[in-house]
Parts: C-alpha cells; sequence; structure tokens
C-alpha cells in the first residue's frame, strides 16, 4: 500500500478517535432525562459519564485497528509512531507524514464535532474543558491536579500504553487480539485519568479541540506533546532492549523449525 | 444457502436489534429504585442508562453475527445491504428480499416490544421519544439538535460504520472478530449520539418503531432512510476505489504463492 | 470425560453464574457512597446498577465456557441442555444429570449468597425481590409488568438465547467465539428485561433464590420453568428444521474436499 | 527468557494492576460533575462507580496478558502462582521471585499513585478504604460486613478465579482467549465484591496500599493474604486432580494422532 494511501487511513482513524472520543464527552456525558424529555424526573442521570467516555475513545482505537490495521497499522497517535519508530517496528523516515496526517484528522474531527454540538441552542466554548481539551492545574486539570501530577500521569500512562503495543503485537502473542488489548488498554487509561488531565496520551487528540478552543489550551498544549511522545520513547527503547526477542534467539528458533 | 432461509435470518436479526436495542430503551434506561422496590432511598438511579443502551443496540449486532453470520451474512441495516454492494460485497439484485425482510423484523419487535410495554400500568405512547423512535430538530431530538446538526451525525457515523465494516471483513483483517469490531462500532456509534438524533444509522430500525408511533414519527422518518443510505453509499465507493486489493494485487500475491 | 464429571462441572459452572449474577445484584447493584465511607455525599450512586448486574450475568457463562466448555459443553441451565438436546446437539438421555446437577449448584449458590450477605447488620428477606428472586405481576416484577408481559418476555428472549447458542456453535462460525457471543448476549437480555420480571430465561437461576425465600417465590416460579424450556424448545426445533446443515449438504461439501 | 526477565516482567504487571485499579478507584470512582466543572449541576455523577472501577481491574489484567503473556505467564499475584504450582503448571522453585517482583511492583505503583493523588489539594489518607485499601468488618468493609462473611467471599472467589484460570489455559480450550476470560473474571469478582472487603483476590494488591495508610490496614491485611492462597491451593488440587487431562488419556489421544 503506498504512503499516501496509509496517510490517508491514518487521518481517518484519527478523525474516528477524536470524534467519537471527545464526541461522546462533549454530547453525551453528562446528559440527563430532563434534557431527554423522556421522564417525569427533572434530573435522571441517563449521561454516559466517564464510564462511557472511556469505553468510546477505547473503542474507536478497536473499532478502526479491525478496519485499517491491515492499511496503515493503525497508530492513530504521533506518541505511537515515535514509540514503535524506537522498537525498530516502523521506519523513522515515515515518521512525518504519519503525524501529519494525524494532527490534519484530529483537526478535522475538533471542526466537525464544534459544527454538531453548535446545533443545539446555547452551546459556547466555556467552562475548565470545553471540546474535551486537555488541560492541568488548578484551572484546567478536570479534578484540579498539579501541573506535576499530570505530567507524571501522562508520562506512565503512556510508557505503559506503549508497552500493551508493542507486547499484543508481538510475534509471541496471541494473533488477532491486540486491537482488542490495545483499544481496552485505552480504556483502561480513560478510567484512570480522566479526572486528572482529561487523559491525552497522544498529542494529535490534545492539538486537535485546542485549534479551536485557543488561549489557554493552546498554551497547555505542550505537556500533551512532550509527555507522552517522552514516555512512548521510553518505552520503545524499554521493550527492544529487554523484552524484544533477540536475533540470535531468533536464529536459534527458526533452526530448530520453529 | 436459499435466498428465503437467508432473508428470514435477516428478518429475525433486524427483530434482535430493535428487541434489544430500542427494548432496552423503553424498559430499562431510566428504572429507579424506587420502581424496582429494592431500596429504602426514593431514587437510586439503577437505571441501564444511555451506555447501557449503547452497549444492547452493539451487543444485537455481535450476537447475530456469530448466530447468523453464515446464514446470511448479517447486516440487519438497509444501508449496510447498500453499502456493501455499492463496495460490490454483496449482488445487488438481492437487496429489495435483504430490506423488505429487515423492515418487517424492525416492524414485528416494535409491535411486540409495544405488547410487553403496555403490560405496566399507565404506558403511553407520549413524549420527545417513544418506542426508542429516532427524531430530529427542537422537538423530538432528544437533547434539541437542528436538523442540520442531525443529518450530518447520521450521514457521518453511518459512513464510518461502513467503513469498520468494509474494514473488518476485508480478507486481509485478523479473521473472527469482525462481529467484535462491528457490535461494539455500533455501542460506540450510540454513545456518541444518542443525544443527537436517539441514533439510527439504520432505516429499518427507525421505520419499526416510528409505525407504531404515527405521525411526527413517520414525518422525520426520510432523514433516517437518506442520510444512512446516503453515508453508506459514499462510504462503499470510497473503500472500493482507495482501500480495496486491487485485481493486480491479487494477482500478484496469489502468484507468489500467498 | 464421564458424565460424573460433566455433570460436576455443570453445578460448579451454575454455582458461580447465580453467586455471581444474584451476587452482584443483591451485594453492589445500589450501593452509595455513604455506605462506603469514602466520599462526603451521602448519596454518591456508586453501586453497579442494572447495566452492572447484567454484565456479571453474562460474565459468569463467558468465563466458565472457557473455563469447562471443554468438560461439559457448560450449559448452565435447564432450558440450554433441553433446547440443545431438541436441536440434536446434546444427548437426550443426559438430560436428567445434567438438570440435576444445574439445579443443586444453584441452590448452593444461593446459600452461600445468604450466608455473606447476612454478615451485614440489618439484612432481610424483604422487599420485591430479595436475594434478586425472579418474579410477575405488580408485586414481584420489579417494574410491576402483568403476567402475559412477563410469560411473553421470557418465552422470546430465551428463544433467541438458544438461537444465539445454537448459531455461535455452529461448526461454520468463527471458532472460539462462541462464550463471547453466548456470554454478552445473556448480558443483552438481561440489559432488556431485569425490570420485567428480574431477567430468568434459566429455570435453575430461579429456583435457587426461590428455595429461601420461599412462599410468593416458590409459587411465581413455575413461569420460569414453563417459559424458558418451551421458548428453548421451539428454538432447538425451528434451528434444526431451518438454519441447520442437511446431511445432503454436509456429505456435499465433504465430497468437494472442504 | 530468564527469571531476572520475567521476574521484571511480572513486577511492572502487577504495577500496571495495582496503579490502574486502585488508581481508577482512588481517582475516578467518585467524580462529580462539580468537580469537572463541566456542568451547571453541582452533583451531576460523571464518576466511574464499581462498575468503572471493576472493569479497570480486569482490563489491566487482560491487557498484561496479551502484552507480557508470553514474557512470565502474566500471573501479577502471589496468589495465581500458588494456585499454578499446586496444579503443577508452574514451578514451585520459582514462586520466591515471582511473589517478591509481584509485592514490589505493588508498593511502586501504590506509591506513585499517591504522589499523583497528592497534586489535588486536600488529598489525605482517611475515610473507610484509602488509597483502595482492602478491609473487613464494620469499620473497614466498604458495606460493613463481617470478617467471617469477608474470609468466605475471598476464599470462594480466589478459588473460583483459579478455575477460571487453569481451566482457560487448558491445552482443550480455544487458544489465545485466555486474557479476555481471566482479565474480565476479575472485572465480575470486583462487580460482586467491592462492598464487601473492596476485592482483594490478590495478597499483593492488598498488601502495596496497606504500606502507605499503616495502622488498621497492616493489621487486617492477613486475611488477604490467608483467603486468597488457601482458596487458590484448593482450587489447584481440584482442576489438577478431577478435570486435568491424565497422563493415560493424553498417551491414548496421541496414540490416535490426535
Amino acid at each position: 500500500m503506498p504512503l499516501t494511501k496509509r496517510c490517508l487511513a491514518e487521518l481517518i482513524g484519527t478523525f474516528w478517535l477524536v470524534l467519537g472520543g471527545c464526541g461522546s464527552a462533549v454530547l453525551a456525558a453528562a446528559f440527563t432525562a430532563d434534557a431527554a424529555k423522556i421522564s417525569e424526573s427533572t434530573s435522571y442521570p441517563l449521561g454516559i459519564g466517564l464510564v462511557g467516555v472511556s469505553l468510546a475513545f477505547g473503542l474507536t482505537v478497536m473499532t478502526m485497528a479491525y478496519a485499517i490495521g491491515h492499511i496503515s497499522g493503525c497508530h492513530l497517535n504521533p506518541a505511537v509512531s515515535i514509540g514503535l519508530a524506537t522498537a525498530k517496528r516502523f521506519p523513522a523516515r515515515e515518521l512525518p507524514g504519519y503525524i501529519v496526517s494525524q494532527v490534519l484528522g484530529a483537526i478535522l474531527a475538533a471542526g466537525l464535532l464544534f459544527v454538531i454540538a453548535s446545533g443545539k441552542a446555547g452551546f459556547e466554548l466555556i467552562g475548565s474543558n470545553p471540546l474535551a481539551t486537555n488541560g492541568f492545574g488548578p484551572e484546567h486539570s478536570p479534578g484540579a491536579y498539579s501541573l506535576l501530577a499530570c505530567f507524571i500521569a501522562e508520562l506512565v500512562l503512556t510508557f505503559m500504553f506503549l508497552l500493551i503495543i508493542l507486547g499484543a503485537t508481538d510475534s509471541r502473542a496471541p494473533q488477532g487480539f491486540a486491537p482488542v488489548a490495545i483499544g481496552l488498554g485505552l480504556t483502561l487509561i480513560h478510567l484512570i485519568s480522566i479526572p486528572v488531565t482529561n487523559t491525552s496520551v497522544n498529542p494529535a487528540r490534545s492539538l486537535g479541540p485546542a485549534v479551536f478552543v485557543g488561549g489557554w489550551a493552546i498554551q497547555q498544549v505542550w505537556l500533551f506533546w512532550l509527555a507522552p511522545i517522552l514516555g512512548a520513547f521510553l518505552a520503545g527503547l524499554f521493550y527492544y532492549y529487554v523484552f524484544e526477542v533477540s536475533p540470535r534467539e531468533r536464529n536459534l528458533s527458526e533452526a530448530q523449525g520453529q
């Protein structure tokens, strides 16, 4: 498959990640029966809450991994592409094309989400995290966590995310299940950390909504590029030097006809 | 398997989609402990909410895809049949039989749901979206989204749904996992868009309940035929011309003994 | 594997179904932060609600299907055993042993659940559905549905449950995925119908708690034997005569070397 | 793979189990829209509740089983290692290394969680179960269950957990699905028993947070070593002597060329 088609797949996939993940958060997280007009109660919490948003983010990756995994590998995330390149699973020369496509897809999705959300009277880009932007510190961490706590969380969670990706796509792991492990791994990461940073572990996902929110969101986006990429880079090094099959082991096992 | 048996499978499968999806919404979404008589609290929100309804819709498709996928391919949705035909994965001459069967199954399910729901004293077909009908605009979008926002949402979400279906059933994707990807993909689509249109992406699912609700529901059902079918058609074209294995590639890989 | 070992597996599996399903309902469905002493709020709804109970019932079957499927086939349900026998997938002469074991397992689990639940001060077998018993009519249907609505729901849902089981374990379906389809199919059935009958589709699961609750629960248990077994029997007939591979087709495909 | 690398994998995996499971409980279980500043409502229950925490615990195990199963077998739990050794699936001489690594990983995770949680103003190690510690009796069982109820629950649930593990990894079970069955089995166990003991079934997971909470948490930790290990040991014996393929059966089936 030529690079342009693979980049197009990455663009569409990251579009889906941001539309599905941020979209579920903006449109459905805090929905009430009152708004739904389906109950006499004025405040039945029908909304999907953080469980639903976590599930949505994970399912965007799982569905795309089955849909376009055979086209582009389905990274959908600059940190993932960099971590895979570090572990020598992806050619570094293709990083620019992949990352630009991921960022474009994320911006397109945030724009479309803005259009749909604006279709409801009274919608405004206000509050702590409009359009599901990521943020840190007392004003823009959803649970008011400090910059340090947010940095550590993003770094460690992206490190673990890449470990899951590198392990589940290892030739020694069961074949075909990697999208389940990786998608639900992203769900798990959101279950832990939405209150901390609104969960990024993905620089493209952070930049998309920030472009439309501007101001503070753009000023804080550096953390969501630095921490995830650093975590992914460290995980790539770690897996390659510690857990990867060494060339010598590979030759041995081939010589034994396995 | 003869066409009549396959059409019967489509009828039963779409019956299950509407009974399970709309049924969980009508019977269980806003259930309270008061109604359940299991708690002293008068308003504990035991109901399954939008997360549960999203899960239910997705699981109807996932369970049927494993149960009758080998019989009929398990489309359960006129837009899916049309998208698959556009991508040359399904013979266009079988579209009428499939679509009629899907619509009949959906109507049967809505009727049965009406019977069961009427078994509770005080049940009436009132409110914004009775029997889990789809709707748009200030009165019948659950979250009061405009016609334009609703049209865009249904178009884009059905486009992405077909991309998941076409990708996950591609011969290059892992075998056996397509029902998981497609079913949970439908769950994801509901997590995003129940507040917008009550989520259709399926003309048969929209028509079934509308037949019993009548009036506004029938008047608005055009959008839930037009937008999903247009989205599915565009996705079929896109996948076929951009991501599908070309005949030349297929021949090459066969010549190499793969 | 001798019949005694297979019956022991059915006993343990049905024990797990009732302990996990009814246990999650009794112990965790309506749990509050007040009880949890983890929040200043006196009524944060931490409990698992009907979504959690539905998930729990389904996961008992899914986990056991992977754990003991290779021992006994993992029916865990007299209606399932009868439906499989009707479709000629299970020898009818083994029905008595399987059904007695399933009932014993369910009673043991209900007893153990009673012991654990009694470990909390103030626990009593009162209310509409103590120990997660099944019931119908204004007093013992959780949502006060009529006998007729309850009968129809149990009949139709068990019919569809058996269709999922027979289809997903068909030799033409993807191998290894049946436990996912069947387990999450049971989750789906609970998402729809807990408000109607507290969901049975399983005579053993209904009898277990009824033995300890007595009175009305024993008087109403007939419906949860009759409707599920009738639904399963009809599904067995239907699948066998309509969707099953006919002997002639089987011979043809074998002759073609498939 | 040398023992040191496998022990490192166990350390990382158990780190992930405690960070993800206890982390989701501490950071996200009872989150409100008020804290999230995303709604006008002051108390919309956005938090993940016990369903989300149950899902998180299970997904830590599922993701790691796909990521490091091929490195260390992914036990992440001293009771699991002991149960596998009892069933002769794991060499007993490697127990010390595995268990020490699991405990270290759990302590590291609890420490990191303490650092992140402290990044929010006002965080304190108070209440019934700070840092998601396990406990029993009126003061430290989340739902105030007695010591006896807590002991029985931990014993029986760990017994069933090991049965799932031993069965799903049996050579006769479908290959590749064990992580799904085992991970979601742990989710199920949490759906049942968080109100009882905050759910352990894992001595390392209990010790990690207890080290930082001290006092009562350390005094009660004996139960979460004794009951799970006893349950796992009994399950190992049971599976080995009742359900395991006997050497004679194995020879027979090999002689028949299967």
